[in-house]
């Protein structure tokens, strides 16, 4: 199983702490990596087919603080499709004027569905598939881009039917609201005021890493932070619950 | 006015060295800098709104030898569009299955077609907008993937079009074959057996950087490499002509 890294703010903000140990975790899922950010309406998107742990491409992201309003991370461990470019996570589409960034943790298993419009995989994924899919349907569902409440409540119709498959676990941006669906584990945290000291809940080098965040923000900031497995030992982790749906906007989750 | 740089070559191979010469002109195009690889049917894509010369993505890019039979890079100095990143060349969009790349050089004045299908721009400029003309056409004349052949005969008749238009030197690659149009300028070099040293046309750092290809090359390695400007100043670079569409496949120029 891959593992899944989000975040969502209220101001331009940069990943380089979460994804520090975030990416530890590849050891296991040593399958590929990547990473999506939107600065506005532009995207930057960093794949590489080797492990987070030791890609060149990952120790840029790791000392290059970005700064992003929302940010989608996946670490691969392939369970369909080969150790390939094509099939690292997230993968990018353009619908609207607008480029959709999307993440998979899970397995689909049975699920070839009708890709009859403009949205055709790649690689050889589940998940691209699904993305696809949900690309397409979306496209048929609105004539021009809707409101982010009117997206989640196409997606809350459309998303079912592919959770149905199986494990369904993603992560979707196009640079004005992050979705983030559980169907099995994933959960998140509003960092806000009054700020205050953050572990790494992974060994990163050789030893913990900590980080004062009163240092680096301001009062108004408000963060969220979605990840597979908790990012921080010491943070009001909330689980999410199974077959929910959230889109966060400006560190704001909204059912 | 921006600069290209592009590679298409029989195995893979990395552009290190004519990025590395390639980057020093950011000084004068100093509005961003992209450039895509493709890996298979993968497609890894750099984009920064900083110069080449100052980026640490471009920095990267001169670092870590990616190897690839399809490279397009592009850097920017803005005649029309904000300096922002979804406003950086290359430009991707997916098209039957596959990833399509593609930047420009020039300036098209009122350009502004009619954009009725799924292929919309996310930036302001006027290469975007030739690029989802350029795809929603080539959809429009094909159901699915045709050949490189049909491909260039198809663009030999859109390419018109937009031309007429202004300056439209491009690079548009799907993976499996580059194609470069000459509206003013751009000029290819083959590099083949029997591989000799070659001098960078501009000063790196302190000094002249020279490399000799005998070196790191094996007898039937082919390379073409296509620029607006000659990249080093010992080898046969040959201009193309006004108005010309060459498909490169293998490091071998098709008319």
């Amino acid at each position: 199983m891959c593992q899944l890294l989000g975040m969502n703010a209220n101001t331009p903000t940069d990943i380089v702490f979460s994804f520090a140990g975030f990416a530890t975790r590849s050891v296991e899922h040593a399958d590929g990596f990547g990473i999506a950010f939107f600065e506005g309406h532009g995207l930057r998107l960093f794949v590489d087919h080797l492990p987070a742990s030791q890609s060149p491409v990952a120790s840029l992201v790791k000392r290059y603080p970005i700064k992003s309003q929302h940010a989608i991370a996946h670490i691969r461990k392939a369970t369909q499709g080969r150790v390939a470019l094509e099939n690292c996570h997230p993968f990018v589409r353009e619908l609207w004027g607008r480029y959709w960034a999307f993440a998979h943790n899970g397995n689909l298993l049975d699920f070839h569905p009708k890709l009859h419009a403009n949205f055709k995989p790649v690689g050889d994924t589940d998940s691209e598939r699904a993305f696809c899919w949900l690309m397409q349907e979306l496209s048929k569902s609105h004539a021009s881009a809707p409101s982010v409440e009117e997206l989640t409540n196409t997606l809350q119709e459309l998303v079912p039917h592919i959770a149905k498959h199986g494990t369904f676990n993603f992560m979707l941006s196009q640079g004005d609201a992050l979705w983030a669906h559980c169907s099995t584990k994933l959960q998140y945290l509003v960092r806000q005021h009054p700020f205050g000291l953050a572990h790494l809940q992974d060994t990163v080098q050789d030893g913990d890493m900590t980080l004062n965040f009163a240092e680096v923000t301001q009062p108004g900031d408000r963060v969220v932070v979605i990840a597979t497995e908790p990012i921080t030992r010491d943070e009001p982790w909330v689980p999410m619950t199974k077959g929910q749906l959230l889109a966060f906007v400006d560190g704001v989750p909204r059912g």
